[in-house]
């Protein structure tokens, strides 16, 4: 009975898997927010280098992982796959669950799966800094590390909620050299604008993504690095699946579910696509996304063009959104605080192909404890939003008295989170109702495009 | 060109090597502090499980690995063994460097290796509760996570001045169902009598070895669990060398010298004694203990009898020491605060077989920078000893203009520990001067023993 899968360094994955050609229905275009027309490729050369604006429509069912990625992959991948014994045996369940584990990676996240070839891209393009935002800090911290990895500069604007709650990941850019700036900031026009009319503003990934675009847009060295929803995210992000599905030939087996927690969608897209790339040719595969019921951008919002900012400077995209100016509450799981989802994510749950489903953040920590006590590891508070998924159905499984294969995404670990353990333990944590007013608000402000 | 050595979980030892047979000459005896008489099996059953007992005076070899304990190491085992090629490069050595990377257990350190065989063998004894102390908190989370694995309570007695400044090590301890207490606390003889003194004391290792110690000895349904210093846990850490051994011949390479940093001597034996068995054997191989300045057991202590803890509780043993009442400076490294030295080690480095160097923390922290920023992965500040070790050595190589093989251990990760790299970029840590006064006046208290 063996615990973990593992594959050698030769079979890391050599091509990403690009799910466009896949897809249900052509893509919807991305809409200028200064013209109203749809983006050129010219027009994002002054936030992108052009490898990434070309995966971000190509085509190309694969796309070959150049061999200086994969030189830096190798520090982390192949990630182990584990099946968990020991909490289906707590759960007394008839299914086999087992998981994919990316806090491996020296960030403890899935996220460098992207920072790693952003970077790269970026510097063969002549790019000398990078611009980007961050949450909770684990992409803050990604893009800091895979900009030192090729030599770069790095600038991230962290949100301010989480650069006083969060200091430790804070710590762990400035290590990897980053300058790190609390947003909204003095630095741009976006965060003057925002400080202007709310001095104490705490921030939101929205904000701190106008502050990274318009530093980058602004500076002729620099460009920008978004850490989820793009499409050349999703896409470096298939590592994941597409390891897993390597794994559990190994362990003779094969998923009923898919299970990913969403909050951009990139780690959700990493362990999923692949997998949907198999519902496409007539496997039988359910493929579910689980969300904070605080922020639920795929159970509780529109499918419509949005901007993907808080500041309107980044461009319009079709997609599940609460409004480009709902603030959501300041919870722990700070990676899935974002307004809107990943476009590709979005027209798959639009189709039917993904389902949604949003969790309260206690039944996340019940879940994220059972699995600490259990296997052993401790989960990011985002990632325990794909536990919670994963252990319903589970015990839906032993409800029905029927025997299923649950795989789901451990996108990092929890040991830069403890503070939200403590705040769990401690009774600080409650259930945040969906704010259906204040997103009512926001849904007002979407912008209108005639595409 | 390689970057890491994999073995499968079928590769996990199935023995641990123990060095007692291989030592030069016989162990010095272990005394009673009450007696002051050597101990027998029999004094030592209140504080530990007779399978450990054994293991503490074994003259076999190697000691199996019982099954359920293999079965838990799958969880992290094999640990992957790294050639640092980017480091390598940074320094322009002709030096080869490989490091073992303990910090992908669940707890980020090399100590769950022990702490779970030691819940292990306490569950098969009975014992209901373990009772054990922390300095900086890896070994505490270690072994709450190993007393939960085996339905074991645990009670951690964590060193005051970490508990307030390391509180996510103490969460990550709760999470996994420990009760943490600040020492010295007033649950204990030995903690009341340091507070009635000196109410703000802040705590050191030896202080809460006698408050768990206490605990143990006066609670029929607990038993005591000790980190490091102790023969058995030397032996179980040799997993560390043995998979280390095994990597290298995967590399084709063998080590002209192996690097551990030394606190108690549990990591450090870990990797060292599988290697000091070849060198028993006749093998060329210089084996490194790197220790810090404001703490130097190795390098400025006495070879002597002492006792273990503060309080004068646990067994008087012969080993380098600064002196059982020696307070060290609250230095970020909290694992290599400690007064004395494993026994074993103590008499190997008596012996000239193993060197001792101490090194100075920002000497340390400089050398972590530049391996996070190289390797990708953050030591803990502990570990950053070994590193600095391992490129003095590399460095002296190219002075020298010559080939060398250096391993060391990483032995664990520094998430946790970003607060130490925020007061290092900040220019708030210096350099301790070796406190030769105080160790002086402690060294005046040493217990006389006849043996």
């Amino acid at each position: 009975m063996q615990t973990k899968y593992l594959l050698g360094e030769n079979q890391i994955p050599t091509h990403w898997y690009n799910i466009i050609p896949d897809m249900p229905g052509a893509l919807a275009p991305v809409i200028h927010p200064g013209t109203n027309q749809p983006v050129t490729p010219n027009d994002l050369l002054p936030l992108f280098p052009m490898g990434l604006i070309e995966q971000e429509v190509s085509q190309e069912r694969w796309i070959k992982i150049p061999d200086e990625v994969r030189e830096i992959y190798r520090i982390w991948r192949p990630s182990p796959l584990f099946r968990a014994h020991r909490l289906e045996k707590a759960l007394g369940t008839p299914a086999k669950i087992y998981y994919k584990y990316e806090g491996v990676s020296p960030a403890g996240s899935h996220k460098p799966n992207t920072a790693i070839p952003q970077a790269y891209y970026n510097k063969i393009a002549g790019t000398k800094r990078i611009a980007t935002e961050t949450g909770a800090g684990q992409w803050g911290s990604s893009m800091a590390l895979a900009a030192k990895m090729f030599g770069l500069e790095c600038t991230v604007y962290m949100v301010k909620v989480s650069f006083t709650q969060k200091p430790y990941r804070k710590s762990m850019m400035q290590l990897w050299g980053a300058e790190v700036i609390a947003s909204p900031s003095d630095r741009t026009n976006a965060g003057r604008a925002i400080l202007a009319k709310d001095p104490a503003n705490q921030g939101s990934l929205g904000i701190a993504i106008s502050e990274a675009v318009e530093d980058a847009a602004t500076h002729e060295d620099t460009r920008y690095a978004l850490g989820s929803v793009l499409n050349h995210v999703c896409t470096h992000q298939t590592v994941i699946g597409l390891e897993a599905k390597e794994q559990l030939k190994l362990a003779g087996d094969y998923p009923d579910v898919v299970i990913g927690c969403h909050g951009g969608g990139s780690n959700f897209a990493g362990i999923a696509f692949p997998f949907l790339a198999d519902k496409a040719a007539g496997k039988a595969v359910r493929v579910l996304a689980v969300e904070p019921t605080s922020c639920p951008t795929l159970t509780k919002g529109v499918y419509a063009f949005d901007y993907g900012d808080t500041g309107k400077m980044a461009p319009i995209v079709r997609m599940y959104t609460l409004g480009h100016d709902f603030m959501p509450p300041g919870i722990h799981a700070g990676g899935l605080r974002y307004h809107g989802a990943s476009p590709l994510v979005s027209q798959l749950v639009h189709a039917g192909l993904v389902e949604a489903r949003a969790v309260g953040q206690l039944a996340c920590f019940e879940a994220a404890v059972q699995f600490a006590r259990t296997e052993a590891i401790i989960p990011a508070p985002e990632s325990s939003h794909a536990i919670r998924g994963a252990i319903d159905e589970a015990l839906r499984a032993k409800e029905e008295g029927k025997e299923r294969t649950i795989l789901f995404n451990l996108s990092g670990h929890g040991h830069v989170d403890m503070a939200a353990y403590d705040a769990y333990f401690s009774g600080q944590l409650e259930d945040f109702e969906y704010p259906a007013e204040k997103v009512k608000e926001s849904l007002a402000h979407l912008p209108k495009v005639s595409f």
